[in-house]
């Protein structure tokens, strides 16, 4: 099931998305959810055309932990050692945006980039999880973009500014709960030419492996989200840009980039 | 004024501190605050004593932003150089705690340090901060331990597990609205015995340079706080032990170490 967050006329709703199509709002319906995704939930049977509403994040995490270099390609280009530990980074809440939303350029930066990424999405509360009981916290997958100012992630030590501004992690359109994440091309477009195209089967540290690692030291809750890393072939980002992130089997996720009003 | 936040018979509420001492808290009496302490507020009349509630931690932040070598005698004692630019880094909601709470041992980790910071607690949304208006933005102030796995933080390049695992954000017991935090003695106990003593006028970058450091990136929300980093005399802890953090103006945040269960 691919699971939305939307807004229409003011009111915030979940919906299961009905129909063919992975970004494109033609065609596509929402059936209002009743309740929460996190627990047990029914359809409403009340049905809104996708092309009506504004979707939202599909998510409202309490926390967003990234993993840095999980690709060996992309930790290459950057000329950066495939790590003994995984690197594990938090990105704040503030940071979170939809699809359709924009990417505010920060004013203390002139290298942003994008990194597709695929985003696991955490369905119950869970803490020092054990290898085989990953997949039953996972409540599904969706499509990030972990916006990174290169430059200053360059100059300074850790990444909170340089990983967290505002509006630095897109996620969407929805959350698709029925996938096996273990081998799906993931792709970046810029104005839609091609910039990454990766598989997450080229990951160095499995899913598995990410929550294992993380749970060891923090709780997760319902709605927190796990940033795999991002494969080769990373870039700038200007101004007008619009950047899309499709993974197979789950979406498209577009926005674009502005100017921080 | 000190607010508190705290539990009793279930019911959780605000409460301002009324009375002398910086901890103990017979003779403390909480009068319960009706609505809360980010908006108008009033005192609703009805008190309790502190010695009959749970202090919870004083506020839920959306984040806390750390400030890592921001006093130059720390940084000397790590053999880390004083940085050019302020290490921000960020603890997830799920590590905080309040005063009387246990620090949990982490599984990972066999050296787990205190650091004794003075935390300053956002009261109202806020980005790109001017200097001048820094003070507007702030509620008060209260103390925080910044626990820190030392030998995680060395081995992971990124410190979200080794400053972000569960209960490694004591904050409390509860926030000063009133207080000139430019010179205040902070200090740090281990079962009674002096570990750190030093004052807020050492601080490398002051509360104002890091509020327009942080919001220049990111949008603080309230009841968000900075841990503004922490004086010379880091060292370990271990369980059974009692660690105490006292702050001039403020208070004392107290709290066990245990076995993780």
């Amino acid at each position: 099931m691919r699971i939305a967050r939307f807004s229409i006329d003011g009111n915030v709703a979940f919906g299961a998305v009905e129909g063919e199509g992975t970004g494109d709002p033609a065609g596509l319906v929402l059936d209002i959810i009743k309740g929460i995704p996190y627990a047990d939930f029914e359809l409403s049977g009340t049905k809104v055309p996708l092309s009506k509403v504004r979707l939202l994040p599909p998510v409202l995490p309490n926390k967003v932990v990234g993993i840095g270099r999980n690709y060996a390609e992309h930790a290459a280009e950057l000329g950066n050692e495939v790590p003994e530990v995984p690197v594990a980074f938090l990105k704040p809440t503030t940071s979170v945006i939809g699809s359709g939303d924009a990417i505010e350029y920060p004013s203390f930066s002139t290298e942003v980039h994008y990194e597709a990424e695929l985003a696991v999405v955490i369905g119950r509360m869970c803490r020092e999880v054990p290898r085989e009981r990953v997949r039953d916290v996972i409540l599904g997958y969706t499509c990030a973009n972990d916006v990174t100012a290169r430059d200053a992630q360059r100059r300074e030590k850790q990444w909170s500014r340089a990983k967290g501004f505002d509006t630095s992690c897109p996620l969407g359109p929805w959350v698709e709960t029925d996938l096996d994440p273990s081998d799906l091309a993931i792709q970046c477009t810029v104005n839609g030419e091609q910039r990454q195209l990766g598989r997450t089967s080229e990951m160095i540290r499995s899913i598995e492996d990410l929550v294992v690692h993380i749970t060891e030291a923090m709780t997760l809750l319902p709605g927190d989200v796990i940033l795999t890393g991002t494969p080769a072939g990373v870039g700038p980002l200007t101004v007008g840009d619009e950047v899309a992130v499709t993974i197979e089997g789950i979406g498209t996720l577009t926005n674009k980039v502005i100017k921080r009003g």
